[in-house]
């Protein structure tokens, strides 16, 4: 089995510069944990809480920064998408797109991440059970892209928070699709600052370092040099000098995890 | 205040002759019962849980169809719309733009609808605390269109399942737009048949005179002529012939509430 | 089908003086309603968020209390039991002793409040689903007393938060025994103000319309003339002087469930 | 930090010969894995779902057995009280009573407990916080006895449905009192098979690993050499086969989450 894959960057594409930078600070720190890394950064926040967030730098700027930063990393780039056309565009410069929670449901929007022709990272809705996500994959399948991950980014539970249920990691790699484990979204509090959604960042490479205990193929959290004045998501993005310490436990509870001898059990 | 409004419909315009005939029944119903009737319908299911399940007529027919509706029995028509596009297109036609439950947060999509002038109805996200519909609603009003209802359609509750929180009316009630409660897709067990959604339609008309005894504007209750044989939203779904007895039952139920005297408790 | 009555009382028994005060009041606002009256008050909190809080008057004094309430105001009284021991004590002295929620899953104190011979109300446990209660009131009635009544008291939901589901009302009552809601404690956030139970009082008319528009046997509903000082359960306890109001409004609500034609639905 | 330590046995004493048998190749596991090892059983089952469930060998027979083990494996013991009577008999022989989830709230059994001098373990109730249990602890601590351990089963997730929050385990680590995770009640499903509780033991391992990479002092985990024909707890109880495996990874896993460096995070 093949080491674990960390995907990460900061929540929004601020500039050019703040994306190149932190992109190139966590390559940095991936290659010396000899951990693979993929970049993500957001070119539109399409679904905040409160209108008067901050959107983001729009599709054509973002999707040349993202194109730009794997030539200049050699790293592949993920973003996510929020509608068919978008999929179709993004998908023909990135390497991976990603559907938002919200949308795992939406079939022509699977569809057509199905047809784009790039690989797929759908995040499981916090309305949805692990084992429903196999509907959602065999939705993308059918087009005859089977470059998909299922990405666990936390599960409703009460008001304006999430749990995460670390049963539903093995279940949904049960679909034989690779599983992502999202440590810094799962770890969001929804809504749970009124105007904008909360979250307690301390909480996730605990949780990280749990999913690669069960097992898992990636782990994604996003990071910034300064979270607490991120424009999106600071509440619970991780500060970038936590990646290093953060990698060290994660590589060696994957080894582990991966060097288990075959079990009836999970 | 102004006596309750019944939304009721079958879940999909399954054609011109069959849709024509529930919305027919359900007026006469709602005549008899002296509640004014909107009808609804889909013209496109477009986050069914399975790629197999059917989708619809498509947007030109079913827009035909529901102003023909209109014409002929002189009801408004309300249908759910999935993207900024559609809502143009739909809200031009119709008296009623829905935006989904899990689109609820789609910031472009409630803009969209927003401009296009109709009337909206949202659902309240399963993962959305009641209150975090005040930033929803203010993300449509921003277009000047304060022709907002809020909906509530149940919220996540374990796995495959939802239930309704009924203080969440009263919370959604102080933005000051009218609450609908959706008394059908409250029953509902998402993914809860593995490859199509579950539900228990029996508790749909007690769970409609909760609503209306804590005090709604509206109650939605999808009612088909056969729903164990419809093609979406069977198991919830009403038979046409419990819709005369529920609304003598609510009709009596919102006239209590609706005299009550002004309360410091809702 | 009989009316439902109301079971109120201060949450606790404060010293004999307040408990006669306040029952005087309840028994004279539910004649004037025309609803028939229970006494309840507890001689003992067991089990409060914080060691600190006010524990109660004890069984011995508690009981004599309640005993001379009967007598003097002529209505049942009932009191919740936290023992095997107390089941005997307090079965012989009141007419309904009460199951905390916490203990509704403790076989030998299930047993020994059937072998009390008192009528037994059993809060259903906040961890429980309302077809488990089948078990448990199966357990009372191993002794042969049938004088079961059950009663929600809301369902965890997330933390600090319980969940009203309506749907569990006839669920209970298919078990053949009469159905109680309590509409204080289902307000209550349990562990919500750190070292004690908050609450919102405001829902608790609401849920309780609810209630009696799904159709109940009983409400339950703790009273106190000052909350916001009362030494337990004050955030969700009632004002005495909302009590006509909802009696009212309850009452006009249970006429309109209970004369409904028989229905497949619930 | 001193390494996990193992908390295991059959869920009940099943006879003295069978306690024994199953104590000794647990015993022999641990020692062969270098893990320190708790023995545990129950003497009595006071909160089986139905009224027809085996309640146990009961106190006396089942404190002498528990004895015997210790005197003849050398191992501590670990049993499970259910009232304030039963704390001071069981504690004067086992080194560490046991306080069932759904008590943990019950005052007078939690002061019983710390005056019994034994050590406590006190289970989470399912319906309860992580931060809550700092109340609980403090409680038993007001006896003066400091001996206390803080145990993680499950926190209520919808109907029939546990989820582990492994967010709690820091949470509760906070007090400074020892944090097990109990990996198999964890995965059960109360009451999941109507008359009796069901669930997945195959989420054991995976949820005990997890544990131990958030950190955690011990593992409780039930085992028995025929778990799906044992009398209680047998969809969740481990087969003894499945134990050098478990503690192997857990071994691996818990040295890598006690060498890790000092961290602003969990």
């Amino acid at each position: 089995e093949k080491p674990f894959v960390f995907i990460s960057g900061p929540c929004q594409i601020e500039s050019r510069d703040h994306a190149l930078t932190v992109a190139t600070k966590l390559k940095k720190q991936c290659d010396e944990a000899g951990v693979p890394f993929i970049f993500k950064s957001s070119y539109d926040k399409a679904n905040r809480t409160s209108l008067n967030a901050k959107r983001g730098i729009g599709i054509d700027e973002g999707l040349r920064i993202l194109s730009d930063i794997r030539d200049e990393l050699g790293c592949p780039v993920l973003t996510d998408i929020h509608d068919a056309q978008q999929c179709t565009i993004a998908g023909a410069v990135v390497d991976i797109i990603q559907i938002p929670a919200f949308l795992c449901r939406q079939t022509d929007l699977l569809l057509a991440a199905g047809n784009s022709g790039a690989a797929i990272n759908v995040k499981k809705g916090q309305f949805l059970a692990p084992w429903d996500m196999a509907n959602v994959a065999a939705k993308i399948a059918s087009t005859g892209n089977e470059k998909i991950l299922l990405c666990d980014r936390g599960t409703s539970f009460g008001y304006n928070t999430l749990v995460s249920d670390f049963r539903g990691l093995p279940v949904m790699a049960e679909t034989g699709y690779p599983v992502v484990f999202d440590a810094t979204h799962s770890v969001q509090e929804p809504g749970g600052r009124g105007g904008s959604s909360g979250g307690k960042r301390a909480f996730a490479p605990a949780l990280a370092r749990a999913a690669l205990a069960v097992g898992v193929s990636a782990v994604f959290a996003e990071a910034h040099e300064d979270p607490d004045n991120a424009p999106s998501d600071g509440p619970n993005m991780l500060p970038l000098e936590w990646i290093p310490g953060l990698l060290k436990d994660l590589t060696a509870i994957d080894a582990i995890t991966k060097s288990r001898a075959p079990s009836p059990s999970y």
